[in-house]
């Protein structure tokens, strides 16, 4: 491989609202400068999963994980092949794994450390990708938000904005196999009619069209409201509670380039409905990550779990992708694809 | 009793924000007109207690009790003389009660049904005017929302605004029983210096110093914050949550009479803090009425539990008091003197 060189993409400077065309750059870099140290492995990356989080590790601020630094390479989950593994690594040369979200893995070789790894282990019925939707943190957001945080039960009125976005999609079909009664929040018609005709929801708003809250009214009060977007959606979902509601707060994509947010002014409303709002982070949920995956790839595996990839190709378009999770521009899980699988792997893919 | 007439104050028009002087009317009723019924009583009313939530039940909106009808008698719990039993009455002449705080009881005299009614039962040590304080809906709000909503355990950093109010100054105490460091949120320096040396907290805050909040920012980070005022302060303290902070959301006393409250703009820490605001209506604890007066009640006999009430003489000075509460004019429990006892209990008062 000498003289054999790699991309990376690092924060070059930090967007104040909206990302832009110099919030990252790339460079390339000798791949003989990656040699991996101890309980660490060379990879090479196939894909990158991107997601509106990681909005949030983009700013200088308190998180639940440290800013991104600026000439550090973009962070994110992936899945990639060992290529070469350091002393002493339980991983070999030719392992698929999946990277945890806080690798800097926009780049197509990477050194991680073995402990930040995860090998894949294929359920009955899953491919490669399903690492980064339903078997991955996507998926495991979904689980747990809902019906951890959520409590969602066979009956309730769910409700779930972002809904034709990574998580929101599978939060919508995991709360109809748990029985409730299911309505999504989109942007444009399109979104909605799959939510609708694909994923099989009661009803899909547009939040696009004007009338949508009135529209909305029509439908009652609600038990669970899963919030992937915040803002003003989650202000008017305030108004809209039964005693006891549960607003599992995921995300808030309306208002992760906003520096100054309109806040939510219905918040009064969880006095009168005994409701709360609560968020919550997908990594506390560790333990439990294999009971989960059970179940969903479970679901997977008889086809009543239905998946949905935006894939951009290219690590090179990565940030030209990323700001559409806040535009509105995938539906389903947004991945970039970098490289193609070097193994067998390869067959399932 | 022929003749004999008896004022009662009802609500006359809706206020939008503040209460005016024309929110409120008072009129001269004939006495000989309350006749009790089957399973009611006529009450002679001693005292009225002025909450912060009696502001919502003036607004033309859905929540957890109907609001109050125009022309109709203020609502307010009360303690009272039965004077008359009805027929099939389980209380009797001379029994002394408390009338729960949907009863329409900003009056000299009211018809209430028994079942509205709750005997008093004096614990050792208590009074009659406790029963509109720490055994009364103060304390016991106090008590499920930091120990039930709150989760409040030893060591936690309890912060508390409100903190000279009625329920405010029973949690900043049952708090720092329950081993949290305290720290109290109140305005002016008087009350303030009521809450460092008579209720013992860590640090009082007057919110009225414009320095407080960078003040505050050296006590660090919270686990519980429970939260009376709302607006700007709850606004101020999502950017201080622990990892897991809990939120029980009792009242908005600063928002209540503000027809558009500028909303809360740091729900966004929610996310990354896994932290939650709860509300909650301390009706849904009836239940579990009985072991928390009895804890609280143990705290008063052994004299651990301070009261602290601001006592306001006559029934035609409610209208003018009941503002004092979003005004801070109140330090302590708020409660209106409209009659000397009838019995034998004005010895306890």
């Amino acid at each position: 491989m000498a003289g054999a060189t790699y991309t990376r993409i690092y924060l070059h400077e930090r967007p104040v609202a909206d990302i832009t065309p110099t919030t990252f750059k790339s460079e390339q870099l000798p791949l003989s400068s990656l040699v991996p140290g101890e309980n660490e492995v060379l990879v090479k990356v196939h894909w990158l999963s991107l997601d509106p989080a990681m909005r949030g590790w983009l700013n200088d601020k308190r998180s639940y994980v440290p800013p991104v630094k600026i000439g550090e390479t973009m962070r994110a989950g992936g899945l990639a092949t060992v290529i070469k593994a350091g002393p002493g690594s339980e991983l070999k040369e030719g392992d698929v794994v999946s990277t945890r979200p806080g690798m800097r893995c926009w780049t197509e070789y990477a050194v991680v450390k073995t402990k930040d790894c995860e090998k894949l282990v294929y359920p009955k019925g899953a491919n490669m990708l399903d690492f980064l939707g339903a078997l991955g943190m996507p998926g495991l957001t979904a689980y747990f938000g809902l019906l951890h945080v959520g409590a969602v039960k066979a009956g309730d009125v769910l409700v779930v904005s972002g809904a034709a976005g990574a998580v929101g999609s599978l939060v919508c079909q995991i709360g109809k196999k748990k029985g409730a009664k299911v309505y999504a929040i989109a942007g444009g018609k399109e979104k909605c009619k799959w939510l609708e005709e694909e994923v099989g929801v009661e009803k899909a708003f547009d939040y696009k069209d004007p009338k949508w809250k009135e529209e909305f009214k029509k439908v009652g009060y609600l038990d669970v409201y899963f919030d992937n977007v915040g803002g003003e959606t989650l202000d008017f979902m305030l108004t809209r509670l039964k005693v006891g509601a549960r607003i599992p707060l995921c995300g808030a994509i309306s208002d992760y380039n906003n520096p100054h947010p309109k806040g939510l002014s219905g918040y009064m409303n969880l006095i009168s409905q005994r409701a709360k709002i609560e968020g919550f982070i997908v990594f506390d949920y560790a333990k439990e990550y294999p009971a989960a995956i059970s179940e969903m790839a479970s679901w997977l595996a008889d086809g009543t779990l239905k998946r949905k990839f935006h894939i951009v190709e290219g690590l090179d378009n990565a940030p030209k992708a990323l700001p559409m999770l806040f535009t509105g521009g995938n539906t389903g899980k947004l991945v970039v694809k970098v490289s193609d699988p070097v193994n067998k792997d390869a067959a399932k893919l």
